[in-house]
């Protein structure tokens, strides 16, 4: 199996509201083979999807219900502590729920959370010691 | 902010465990500055990482308590159904546990789920609906 994630999806109560999330607070372009029931935004060589949350869980068969720490987080790496304050100042300028202000932390980087509707969780970092290449990925 | 993940964080139970589960199913190799605490596997673009639920929880500021569904999956593409299947029947052999055998989707796609061992989900899927490049990435 190549090391290789194709696809996210997040389950979200609402796409309407969660795709504006994402379009108006990230400031991503749904593509347009997005549609009412799913959208999808094109990354960096894989897209990310949002989803009716029981619909999710119905695709994969397994139970929907589901409280609490989800166990995961996306992080959104830069390459400076500044880089890093002026997107916070930026997304919190535009109403997201932050979680953790961007602060020095015991990895040796630079870091803060917030969270999107739905409460999937977003790290905004500075990592000194993973290197991203000239278009922002991470480079082995 | 560019559209682009760069890393994604897996809370798991135990980091030895869930690293040699993704070691030994997937055949992934860690990063050599993975560390006892924290693994890191570096994919198209991205790193993911395993890391102790109860530790990402407190990084975020976020209570580490939940249950139940997760809310959220991670795909791996491939070009055919033939090659969907052909990837199950490897990953059942190594004792992945399979939520949902691939079949036909109301999408028009073919794909199965199957799950790590704390509960994360994977989609292996057939999209004719999402171009993938020469090296596998979603081809906007």
């Amino acid at each position: 199996m190549e090391p290789r994630i194709t696809l996210i999806t997040l389950g979200v109560a609402n796409v309407a509201a969660a795709t504006q999330f994402y379009e108006s607070v990230f400031g991503w372009k749904r593509t347009a083979d997005s549609q009412e029931g799913i959208s999808f935004f094109q990354l960096n060589g894989l897209q990310l999807a949002l989803f009716p949350t029981e619909d999710l869980a119905q695709d994969a068969r397994v139970p929907a219900d589901g409280t609490g720490f989800k166990g995961f987080s996306l992080a959104h790496n830069l390459r400076s502590e500044q880089e890093v304050d002026a997107l916070f100042l930026e997304l919190q300028s535009r109403g997201v729920i932050i979680l953790k202000q961007p602060e020095k932390v015991f990895w040796g980087g630079y870091s803060g959370y917030f969270s999107d509707l739905d409460g999937h969780l977003w790290e905004v970092a500075y990592n000194p010691f993973l290197p991203l290449d000239e278009k922002g990925n991470t480079a082995p």
